[in-house]
């Protein structure tokens, strides 16, 4: 699962948020925001509630009023404990009552709102319901930057936790693969990056010969073979702050084909992080990665986008896909990882989490890029 | 976190479910279901995405088409490998299309659809722009019993995840409380519950003394004394069915009142099993248990609902709550677990799952009711 874990943030930090989110709510024509569990509830006011259910919780931001945060009154005491609570009104609701009565008393009944993207459908319903004079964006439509600029101690979390994953793949390169199965890499891959000081672990990807064709492909019982390439990617939240890393290895020598695909995708990991720099748009990143792939007759073999953003989840807008005219603005940080897939065969993928900086990207993750060879 | 892990049915089980569930869903006025990553994609298809993501994977029901499963390229060697895949005509888009367009020319565009509860609401606002004709209801609000009739199939594996947090329980009994902290015990309840045969650990609720007048309190940092009340409340999934049972135990001799209230629960929640039978309204098996409670003058300090339904998920319809006036049917499964929350002093709850039975109710957790003393 993706998810969100504990950030040493105080009840200011989060106030601070809260009113930069509702005033950009404001300019973009917004009567407010209404935020659901999930990584913005959790970067909003620091809440994240043991578990997701049918019972509404529901942060209601508007400009110029305090924030309010409903939720279930079994579930009050956590969220009386969440780093943002002293900022916020909480206003609870017992089972058996209507959440969607006492959330439209805080509406206004024509305006529009953002919602949390994964907002569950039925709550929406609900307030849809209640309100029929509301109309509704999904959060990421309407604001799309909202967490994605990141501020000085963001960028520190982000870049302990990238520094903690370059420190895994330091490690994993000198346990054996061949003759192992991916599950027991990843296990490795895992662990690993819990000792290094992850809490939550998200995706450990060990993709080993034809499996790494398939860009998700986990990990599973495939015995790893000496003349394997194999695809690693792995990442999870280090106090709270995402970190997201893509290595392909090979066991033993490579052939000059896997060698040569291998160069390729570097190459063009290196052209999407020199496209990297304020004001370019974020679709830039991916032409500038997909041409190098394209230019040696492999375009139709690097089938997704070239990054997604990163910061209190591991997968979040920004996006660098054709399309996306989003232009690139310094704190902002996202992954670079084109990659080449060959059906049966083999997958190349390099990736690294690059932020913007006043003239260009740094990288996040900083081990060797060159193809590692393992035993 | 509440999710899934794979059962053993197949393609035509599958195949039998989403039939059934369409004809539902024709039968309650509606033009066909839409259903999104989680439970009852699980339970329909027996498909559960590796993360569930902004990228739009959903399932177009109708009653008389072939079912489809919309899924992203990226997803889809994944989607092609899930039980249900034989009976699913898969239709893939890629990064930079729109999906809801493509989705939108699978429906109706004036029908009215039950959209799975948890969906995004970002999709949901997608397909009302895309098809401003249609109309959405929750899936629970428009089919609330889809899932809650279980087959035998289906019972035996609730009775074995049930008889694996049981022998976790008899496990416990035997472990320290004492000067060890709620975390620690929680701990060894998760590897217990993985030792008997769970794939998935949801919640391993321990919540001692004070904390235990909390019901939603997971385990912290707090030792455990002797003199403590202390609930365990855990669960989760094992074959792709789920398990939540509770006990409330005592390190060493309890005091009178200690005795006293865990008597009250015991027999509320006693009360609350015998009210099950086919025909009686869930609510009754509430105001059972609650009648108990209420008449020892502690009805302010029973803070929940009785009930919750369990299957594919340890959290899921019916409930038995006051106003839910669905009645029981043989092969429905629940939790009754009345308990009494004395703030600042301690917590007692008692929880098994029930099936309703020709009858009356067959419990699916067996372990002793009575006050048990640990040290």
């Amino acid at each position: 699962m993706t998810g969100t874990a504990p950030a040493p943030f105080t009840a200011d930090d989060h106030l601070a948020r809260m009113e930069r989110a509702a005033r950009q709510a404001a300019e973009a024509g917004l009567a407010g925001l209404l935020v659901a569990p999930g990584p913005d509830l959790a970067w909003l006011t620091g809440y994240t509630p043991t578990a997701v259910t049918e019972r509404l919780t529901l942060l209601v931001l508007a400009a110029g009023r305090d924030p309010v945060l409903v939720v279930p009154t079994l579930e009050a005491p956590d969220a009386e404990r969440a780093p943002g609570a002293p900022v916020l009104t909480l206003r609870d609701w017992t089972d058996g009552k209507d959440p969607y009565a006492a959330t439209a008393a805080l509406l206004d009944a024509g305006g529009r709102y953002g919602v949390s993207d994964n907002t569950w459908a039925m709550h929406l319903l609900g307030l849809q319901k209640a309100l029929p004079g509301t109309s509704y964006a999904s959060l990421t439509e309407a604001l799309p930057m909202l967490r994605a600029v990141k501020d000085a101690a963001e960028l520190e979390l982000l870049a302990a936790a990238g520094a903690a994953a370059d420190a895994a793949f330091e490690e994993i390169r000198g346990v054996a693969f061949a003759g192992r199965r991916e599950s027991d890499v990843a296990a490795d891959l895992a662990a690993l990056l819990r000792r290094f000081g992850h809490s939550q672990v998200d995706f450990t990807i060990v993709a080993s010969g034809p499996n790494g064709a398939n860009p998700h492909h986990e990990a599973g019982d495939r015995v790893i073979e000496r003349g394997d390439m194999v695809v690693l990617d792995f990442g999870g939240l280090k106090d709270g702050y995402g970190s997201d890393t893509s290595r392909t290895v090979h066991v033993g020598e490579p052939t000059d084909e896997e060698r040569r695909v291998h160069d390729l995708v570097r190459e063009a990991q290196e052209a999407g992080f020199r496209a990297v720099r304020p004001g370019v748009a974020c679709q830039e990143v991916d032409r500038a990665a997909r041409a190098v792939i394209a230019d040696a007759g492999y375009g139709e073999r690097f089938i997704h986008r070239t990054g997604h953003g990163i910061g209190v989840t591991t997968h979040e807008p920004p996006y660098m896909i054709e399309g996306e005219e989003q232009p690139l603005v310094p704190g902002m940080c996202f992954s670079v990882e084109p990659g080449v897939y060959l059906p049966g065969r083999f997958g190349v993928r390099i990736e690294d989490i690059v932020t913007v900086t006043a003239d260009g990207g740094r990288r996040l993750n900083n081990t060797a890029r060159e193809l590692v060879i393992v035993d």
